[in-house]
């Protein structure tokens, strides 16, 4: 046994030479600047268990707004224990009727699992334009490959729950309707760049808070 | 009306130019050779609706066993649409006093996502051995940092759910005392590995179907 | 000088035991599988100058079409030197009033160059819905980030030309109204997802191919 | 149209909570210290289209030299906007005979397009000094693999201009003679290292600035 | 002559023009923050030789301990130089009966190569549990995927000295031990988790310094 | 120690749906086809520890040639239990008066380690054409930035040895005197794009086996 305890002090000078180390993981401290990787890492000292959980998804969104729906994210800029792991996930709340409009996400694929009710869920894919549309019960899942247009709605009589995994910390959302209609780029831009009616673009404008 | 139909022509040709091009997403075809990226792809005409959807995590797997509890992968070799996607997942089941024992995931960080039921989960950081423990409630997430040892319990009287995902479509999955004991490597050499008594890892050896 | 020769010999050795290396580069085979980090590498004995030279940008595509726009792309389908090599490029040729309709690229950034003409270009941030537009003029560059919604319009009165770059071999492109109107896609399915109305999508199916 | 003005409260609400994420994009703040991934990010708000476009091509350098061309790199350093998204740009002008010499770039492949006039442009391949040399006319492509020794030439009577583009916001440029004559490496050492005459050496060390 | 002597100035007009580029090395300035990619890097200006030499490895550590081994590390928190390039090494000094316990690099795969005596090393597959075990004489090389379990033992009557080398600057090290028994997790905790005996965790936790 | 060994059938049936997956490594099948990511996995089934180790670096290469050195590579096409780890080596013998001309290896960083008598070894930055050259010990380390020029010298009155790590696999070796000289590039091209005299050309080519 006392050879043993000699082990301690052994290996603890090789801890403490390592102590400067890049961790193992590198919690994001958000008031430091970000790079193309993501946060700087939050000093070690200062990281206890509370950066590994996040309890901000035990509860769904309001989804009395006209999608009757919430999409709740927990990503790292929500949950910075993810900075730098290369993955996150987000919480879907869909009340009956309730839809999750045409979206991509720039930065990772999705995966997605349904908790409760039923979600049809479908994807576009750039060749082709094939479509891959598929009813979800409850257990089911559907992957969507990055970047490609694809929705969730309501399959069933009750209010529908999912989460969505995404391989990146950050993975972005670009709702297409709100990148088209819910800013200050001209009617008539968006008529040329889409094909749409002036009618159908001024509605939508007006709906979504645009201008011009 | 006559012009924009035009359209559909001239975009066609586009599209016909990317026809042999590498797809959006590449469905793995188990039955040609994997490369250190992934498996090859299934042919894009042979791909369909089913190859992005996974139905077997509806149900857990049976946790009648010594630690009562059960994991259910959804890797890309169960789920061959994941592959080269850059993310996956698995269902945990643990009956009450159910145990996922140590392990890790050479391959990818883990993000716990509790759905029914309690879980105690933790980690050792590899610097300076820190421990994170939590008791995870519904809707509560924990992540666990690639390569990491970690382990879950189940924190209550009932049976618990979970959903693990991972950020990598094959993260692998080494579970310490199998990778020790589960084999036949001689019991002298466990035993000057890990400090362990003899009687210990014979014991064990025995228990899980090891030898030497 | 008799010694130096010997390097001939010594150095030989050295480049013959690397013999079956994985080379400096990876031009595709198109007949072999592709995997998730592109197609399968050409033996290096058949590889030739004309496998890393692509000339098929040297014309335009035809313009004669509703867009009074053409886009040639050299990605690693077309040009497979490009095969794992992380860049590819398109050309892009507009006749006055020319139009690229808005659209994204899943797996990749894009560098803008013009070469002929001016070119109207802009793309949406999917934070805030921030727009960014720009004119520009010959010799002006403009980057749109991976996966963001984009477009570009002639400028000016006569023909202009650009060539885009991307950071990947195979960028991929999905031109957002064929991706919601150019399949059998349901109508009411694209209505509840895009809240256009009934009329415009069937408009636009109709226009474009579409069916349901 | 009450409901649907409910949207834009709703979906806000989410675009909020993603306030302070990593961007779509990471615009170099280059007053900040640099990481291996990049530049730190500047403030989204201080983000403006002028970040996305670059001018700075719109006329060749100066070719009134020895080598009667001239390089002017739009690559991170220059054009902030490209830090992270894994892409940047080069023009190059030739006037009548003149040659950017041997060099390589350690960071990226690039991509050759030539705009105007012929240039001739090769690269040696590492593997059995393989060479792949080809006359270019307007409108063509080459490639050159990361890290391989290439240089370009122009090939006809007059002014030839070229774009190159890389994989990297930060490719790098190591000229060879540069690296090889153009500091305070012994003579002695560099001609051990290189095999060349004494003579040679000095002389090149002479016109390019290097001393020892 | 003179017109060669043009070419100094025409190019250091090309590499001024890089003068704030991301350079080809990012030196750790340990000073700084880190990110998820690695360290801050340190002012071009400061940095020197010296940095990317490392001699701490001259030496052996003291091997006068318990398990009459010694692991120096060379990561990037001791050879700053290393930050962002991708590889460390250590060095292993092993007296006779000496041991590496079971350990994970989280991040790399380790290349082990033996440099005076002989060594026997090996690890265990997260696949069935293969192991892979060898006698490695001086020259041998071994290698140990990322994040599997492996040790190595001294296999004969004199000191062997190794050098692993890892393809990442922090690959960090999890002595498998130590993260079980060396910190403040419960002993029941554990036994629940490993299925070791109570006694042989109390017996270890006492050695290794654990408590709880 | 029934219930314990229940355990056995429980985990053997999670490992056995995890039969097909990619595996923790990737063994390299040379037969056939390689990707971008390096070469096909070798079936499981047929792999074996020999696989994982390497003995073709036991002894030196011959020296006796004109640059008095041998180098040695251990990359994946030599040693196929590499594939896919990020990660080889190289043995340098240098007998007295030994060098290892100018070189880059365009695909990776690299880590040098003497081990026996001494090593002038250097650099050339890619950035002001810095030089960083160092007298290296027994035991002494230096790094050379991936792509970048260096050079190894013997630094002393006795044959030196080291060993060059790679942060990848297949790293690459082009040396610059052979990519110019020891082919078939006519001897007017490399004059004009090295300002290398004639006489100086055609002597290197002669010695080093090209002609043109």
């Amino acid at each position: 046994m006392h050879k043993l305890s000699t082990l301690l002090f052994s290996l603890s000078i090789l801890l403490f030479v390592s102590n400067a180390s890049v961790q193992d993981f590198c919690v994001a401290d958000l008031t430091l600047p970000a790079g193309p990787a993501g946060y700087s890492c939050k000093s070690a000292a200062n990281v206890t268990t509370a950066d590994f959980v996040f309890t901000g998804l035990r509860k769904g969104g309001n989804t009395s707004n006209i999608i009757s729906a919430a999409v709740t994210p927990a990503f790292d800029a929500q949950y910075p224990g993810l900075n730098g792991l290369g993955l996150s996930i987000a919480r879907l709340d869909l009340a009956p009727a309730g839809v999750v409009p045409f979206h991509t996400h720039p930065g990772a694929s999705e995966l997605l699992l349904v908790v409760q009710g039923t979600i049809v869920a479908g994807f576009v894919s750039s060749f082709a334009n094939q479509v891959y549309v598929k009813k979800l019960e409850k257990g089911d899942l559907m992957v969507f490959p990055q970047g490609l247009l694809h929705f969730q709605i309501n399959g069933g009589g009750r209010t529908a729950v999912a989460f969505a995994s995404f391989g990146s910390a950050n993975p972005g959302l670009q709702i297409t309707d709100y990148a088209l209609f819910a800013n200050n780029l001209p009617s008539m831009l968006v008529e040329k760049t889409t094909f749409l009616d002036d009618a159908q673009v001024k509605k939508l404008k007006s709906v979504l808070g645009g201008s011009g």
